[in-house]
C-alpha cells in the first residue's frame, strides 16, 4: 500500500517558490468563500508515521491560511471526565461548525491503533473499533461534512533519518519521545496495522490520502493541494432533500407483515388497550411504593456510576410532563436534568443534528430526561417535511448508532411512547382552553399537528419498528388514563435500573 | 441575624392548599412570559444549614414550574479539569441563558465557606474570596441578571431534629452524611461564618433572603414567593443605555494630567516613535533567535503547566495577523489556538459579554491567542455606540476583574496594542486594493472605521490607562514597520514567559 509513498519525491526550492505562491492565494480565496457560505464542515484528519510531518503540516496551514478559522484538535489519553463518557464524546464536542476547518491529529484513530500495534487489544476488538469509526464518519459525511484523512508516510529508513534529524535540531528535539522510537522499532507491525486501518476505513465520503513525508517542500505542496481540493468540494451545493432512488420494495418476512398492517391502517399502536385504568387509591399506593423503589435503586445505580437516559415522546398533551415530574420527585435534584427539546440554537444548527444531544450525555450516575428528543427527526421533521426523504430515512440507522454508544458505555436507555387516542386529545385540548393557568400550554401548532394524526401514527410505527433494538427498546404506554401511564413509566424505569444494577 | 428565622413559623395544611394553588398558577404564567421575553437571567443560589430544605426546594420548583427551563447546578469538589482553571470558570460555564432559571446549590459559596468553618483557611483568605464573589455577582447583575440568594435556616435544635427525621425516613436517610453531623457539631462556628458571609455579600443587586426551614409547608410557600418576585423583577425592562449621572469630574494628580493631555489631543500613543525600523538582515537574525527562544521557553512553561493568553488589538491592517503567525510558527500547533473575535453566536448573545471568553480559557500550558478580544467593549462598542455609556465605562473594572482571575491563577497574560499612523494605514489599504489575493481583506467597514480615527485614539488612551494593571500591562508596539513590530511582540512574550518560569 505504501510503496508509492516511498519513491523519494522531492520538489526543488525554485519549483516550490513558483508553485506555492498561487497555491497560497487560492487557499486564502477559497477559505474566505467557504467561511462566508458556512454550508459544510471540513474535517481533516492527520495521521501517519511519527516524524512524517503531521504537526508541521498544521503549522504550514496556519501560516498559509487564516488561522482564526482553523481549529487544531490534539488528544492526550482521556482524562477523568472523558473516561466517564462514550469514546466519541470528545470528538463530537470538538467538531468544527460549518464554515470552519477542524484539523484532528490522529484523534479517533490514535489510541486503539497503538493498542493494536502493541498487542493490547485483539483483532476483533480493533475491527469493532474500525466499524464504529466508519459509522461516525459516514454520519458526518451524510450530513454534508467534507472529510479528508491524510496519512503522512515515511519508509523505515526515512523515519530513522527523520527522527535523528529532529533530535539534532534544538527547535524540534523535544518532540522526539521514547514512544516515537518504540513505534519505530515496531515499524513493521505499525505498517501492518496501518494497512488494515486504511484499507478498512478508506471510504468514498471519507477517503485516505497517502502523502510521502520525507521531503518537506514536496509534502507541503501535497498537503496544501489536498486542503484546496477539500475547500472546493465544500463549496459544492448540498443535495436538496434528494428523493430515494426507487420506491421502497416489499421485503420478505416481518417487513411484509408490517407493510400489510400499514395498508390496513394498523400500526404498533393499534394493539394498545387504550381503556386501561387505575383508580385513585391503587394509584397512590403504587406511586408511593415505586417512588421509594426508584429513589433507592437510583442511589445504588449512582454508587455504581450507572447513568440513565430517558426519552419521552408522544402526541401533544399525552402527559409526558406529568410522568416526568413523578420521576423527578423521587430523585435528588442534583442527580437529574430535564431537557425540553426546542428549536436548535445557531451553534447547534451549524452542526450535525445529533451534535446537540452529545452535549447532554449524562455522567457519573446522572439521569438525563428528554421531553421530546432526537426522534423529532423521524417524527415532526418527517411529517412536516423539514427533513428530506433521505435524511429521515437514514436517521433510523444513525439514531441506532448513536444510542448504541450510550448502551455500550453502560448507560441505561429507556424510550417511552406515551399514547393517547385522538378523542382523548380533543377532550384535553378543550379542558386546557377552559383552565386559565393551562391555556398557555395550548398553541395553534397543537391544533395543526392534530390534523396530521394519521401521518404521525405511521411515523411512530416506523420509528418503533426500526429503532427498537435489544438494549434500547421502545416502551409503549397507554396514556388515556394518566395514572396508569405514570405508574407504567415508573415501573419500567425501576425494572431497568434493577437489571442494570444486577438484581435480576 | 438568624433570630427571626427561629420563630417556629408554620403553615397549616388547609392554609397551604389555599395559598399554593394561585401561587403555582402565577409561577407558571410568569415563567412562560419570562421565557418568551428572554431578557434577563435568573440566578437562584440556595445555601444554608444542612437539612434546611435546599434540595427539597429545588424539587418543589421542578414540580410547580416547567422543569424543562430550570437548570440545577450542584458541585462536587473540583475535578482534574476544573482544578486547572480559575475558580469561577465552572460557574461561568453553568450560567443560565436569558429566559432560563439557574438554581445553584451553594456553588461559589460552598468550599471556601466550609474551609473557613473548619479552619483550613484564615480570615484574610476568606475575605478575599468574598470580595471576588461580590465582584462576580455585581458583574452579572449589572448586565441585567436577577440574583437571589436563599439562606435556608434551622436552629441548632431544629437541625438535630431534622437530621434525625431524615435518617428515619427510608426515602431520605441516605442524604444524611457524616459531613452533615460534623457541620452540626460545629454549628456555632458555622453560624458565625454564615453571619459574616451574609452580612458581607448581601448587596442591593444580589440580596440574601433568610428562610426559616423547619416547617415544610411554610418553607415551600416562602421559597415559591421569592421565585415569583424574582420572575417579576426579571420581567422589568432593562435600562436603555443610561447616561452617567453626572459628567466625570476632574480629579487630582495623574488623572488631571491625563485629561489635560487629552485636551491637547495627546494620548499614550503620541509618545510612540513611529519611525522605528529594522532592516531585513537584522530582522531575520532576531526572528530566528527569538523563535527558537520562544519554542524552548514555551516547552518549559508547558512542563510547569503555565498557560498564556495573548491579546492583540490595533487599527485595521496594523499587522496583528502577521505578528500572530510569527508566534505560531515557533510553537507546536497542538499547543495554541488562535481566536478571531467575530459577532457573538446566539448562545453567546444570551449571556454576559465576557461569558464567551470564559469558554476559551487555556489550560495545561496551552496558549490562547486573541486577534481582537474583550476589549471590543471599550473600543468598537464604545465608538460605534453599541454599548451604552454606563456599559463601556464600567467595563474597565469588569475587564480588570476578569483578567485578574487569569493572573491569580498563574496564567501569563500579555496585551499588545500594535499601532500604525493614519498615513501608514492609507498606504496599506491602497496596497491591498491592488493585490488580488489581499483584496478580500479590505471591506467597506475598514474605510468607515478610518473616519473615526480620533475617536478610536481616545478610546485606546482610556483603555490603556484604565486597564494596564501590574500583572496585565499593555505593551504598545510601533507597527509602521512590520519587522520591528513582530520582533517586539516576540521579545515581549519571551520575556514574560521567562519571568513566569522563574528565569529572572
Amino acid at each position: 500500500m505504501f510503496e508509492s509513498a516511498e519513491l523519494g519525491r522531492t520538489v526543488s526550492k525554485s519549483q516550490f517558490a513558483k508553485r506555492s505562491t498561487p497555491l497560497r492565494e487560492e487557499l486564502l480565496r477559497l477559505q474566505s468563500e467557504y467561511m462566508a457560505q458556512a454550508r459544510r464542515q471540513i474535517i481533516l484528519v492527520l495521521a501517519g508515521v511519527d516524524g512524517g510531518g503531521k504537526s508541521e503540516s498544521i503549522t504550514l496551514l496556519n501560516e498559509w491560511m487564516d488561522p482564526r478559522w482553523l481549529i487544531t484538535n490534539a488528544y492526550e489519553p482521556p482524562n477523568e471526565v472523558e473516561r466517564r463518557l462514550p469514546f466519541f464524546w470528545r470528538y463530537w464536542r470538538d467538531l468544527p461548525p460549518r464554515g470552519r476547518i477542524g484539523m484532528f491529529l490522529s484523534a479517533w484513530y490514535s489510541e486503539p491503533f497503538l493498542d493494536r500495534v502493541h498487542g493490547r487489544i485483539d483483532s476483533r476488538a480493533y475491527e469493532n473499533h474500525l466499524e464504529r469509526v466508519m459509522r461516525f464518519e459516514r454520519a458526518l459525511a451524510e450530513d454534508g461534512a467534507v472529510i479528508v484523512k491524510l496519512w503522512m508516510h515515511l519508509s523505515h529508513d526515512a523515519q530513522e533519518r527523520r527522527l535523528r534529524n529532529l533530535e539534532k535540531d534544538p527547535l524540534t528535539e523535544a518532540r522526539v519521545t521514547e514512544r516515537d522510537w518504540e513505534n519505530w522499532r515496531a515499524y513493521d507491525r505499525f505498517i501492518e496495522v496501518a494497512e488494515r486501518t486504511i484499507s478498512r476505513t478508506h471510504t468514498g465520503p471519507a477517503p485516505w490520502i497517502i502523502v510521502e513525508g520525507a521531503d518537506r517542500p514536496y509534502r507541503s505542496l501535497a498537503v496544501a493541494e489536498v486542503v484546496r481540493d477539500a475547500l472546493k468540494r465544500a463549496l459544492a451545493p448540498l443535495p436538496e432533500h434528494p428523493e430515494p432512488e426507487e420506491p421502497v420494495k416489499k421485503k420478505k418476512g416481518r417487513k411484509i407483515k408490517a407493510r400489510k398492517e400499514l395498508a390496513e391502517d394498523l400500526t404498533v399502536l393499534s394493539s394498545l388497550d387504550m381503556d386501561k385504568k387505575l383508580d385513585k387509591k391503587q394509584y397512590e399506593q403504587h406511586l408511593g411504593v415505586l417512588q421509594a423503589d426508584l429513589h433507592h435503586l437510583h442511589l445504588r445505580a449512582k454508587d455504581k456510576g450507572i447513568a440513565s437516559v430517558l426519552v419521552f415522546e408522544g402526541p401533544d398533551s399525552a402527559g409526558k410532563g406529568g410522568a416526568i415530574r413523578r420521576i423527578c420527585t423521587a430523585l435528588y435534584p442534583r442527580n437529574y436534568q430535564v431537557y425540553g427539546v426546542a428549536k436548535p440554537t445557531d451553534e447547534e444548527a451549524a452542526q450535525h443534528y445529533l451534535w446537540r444531544f452529545w452535549r447532554t450525555v449524562p455522567r457519573d450516575g446522572q439521569i438525563a430526561i428528554f421531553d421530546r428528543s432526537w426522534y423529532g427527526r423521524v417524527l415532526v421533521e418527517r411529517v412536516e417535511g423539514f427533513a428530506g426523504d433521505n435524511e429521515w430515512r437514514r436517521a433510523y440507522g444513525e439514531i441506532n448508532d448513536f444510542e448504541q454508544q450510550f448502551t455500550d458505555h453502560g448507560i441505561v436507555l429507556m424510550k417511552f411512547w406515551i399514547h393517547i387516542t385522538k378523542e382523548e386529545q380533543l377532550r384535553r385540548f378543550k379542558a386546557r382552553e377552559k383552565t386559565p393557568h393551562k391555556r398557555w400550554k395550548l398553541t395553534e401548532e397543537d391544533w395543526r399537528n392534530r390534523e396530521k394524526w394519521d401521518l404521525y401514527e405511521h411515523a411512530v410505527h416506523d420509528m418503533v419498528q426500526y429503532t427498537s433494538t435489544p438494549r434500547a427498546r421502545w416502551t409503549l404506554v397507554e396514556g388515556n388514563d394518566k395514572r396508569h401511564a405514570r405508574i407504567e413509566v415508573l415501573r419500567g424505569f425501576c425494572e431497568n435500573l434493577r437489571q442494570a444494577i444486577g438484581d435480576r
